[in-house]
């Protein structure tokens, strides 16, 4: 059954490539045996770098349970996910996930993955694009007021 | 002029937890000095868990103008970005990054950002959301296709 998903997510993921409508990427999100939601990379058509399958998939099967959270969800993906997607992923908690390619497959043919890797892991002083802190303080208000708030949604 | 575009992520991040709209965290993007975009955590207001600030700032980022890539932008964030975050940001490719509160000071108002991190580092095997890889061979004919395609979109 594992197989059956994952063939489907690589078929859509070469369909895209030939198609002209995005990335080699596609995934699948299933419960209890039937698919929820289907999607492809769709970065450049849709002008929006955050549009990668995974994260597209996680968005249309939560909009189609009206939840926040894919409890008893399997996710199936054409490539092992990148740090944006993995970290979707992780808050969207579904129950398992099976990928194919890996992300050294996706360095090969020009995707950053592996990169972004490498620098999730670095200092921010060491890091490609500079990244420093300010404010801490004045901000953390927002943390002392979520704190303190009665009835909040947690996710 | 940093410190005048972080008070407002600061103002907004505090504005989003006391109208209950989402957690505390809000984003700007700026070009040039002008806001482009500005968001707020709306994961369970939207049943989207990919609707941090960071993300959803740099999505309307894109569509302003127009384009998957924030060259020449500052993106201003109330808290260190968590690993989706991140990895949005490296895949938008804006200038630089200035953020106020830090992972650990997410993590002590019970969000899983630093727990997320830690994850991201260990072997499959190791993680809490099971993750098993299968059908590679079948999955590579996508970015066999991705790399032979001329006139393709690189992101």
């Amino acid at each position: 059954m594992h197989e059956k998903f994952m063939q489907e997510a690589i078929r859509m993921s070469i369909d895209n490539v030939r198609s002209g409508n995005g990335g080699p990427f596609a995934a699948l999100v299933v419960k209890e045996g039937e698919v929820i939601a289907r999607a492809c990379n769709e970065v450049t058509t849709h002008n929006d770098p955050t549009a990668h399958a995974e994260v597209q998939a996680i968005r249309k099967a939560c909009d189609a349970l009206q939840h926040y959270q894919l409890e008893g969800c399997t996710i199936y993906t054409s490539c092992e996910p990148c740090p944006m997607c993995l970290g979707a992923i992780y808050w969207a908690r579904p129950d398992q996930v099976f990928y194919a390619n890996t992300k050294q497959d996706a360095a090969r043919i020009g995707f950053d993955d592996s990169f972004i890797y490498q620098e999730l892991e670095l200092p921010h002083h060491l890091r490609k694009i500079p990244t420093q802190q300010l404010m801490r303080e004045e901000a953390l208000e927002a943390f002392k007021a979520w704190d303190a708030l009665e009835d909040k949604i947690e996710y």
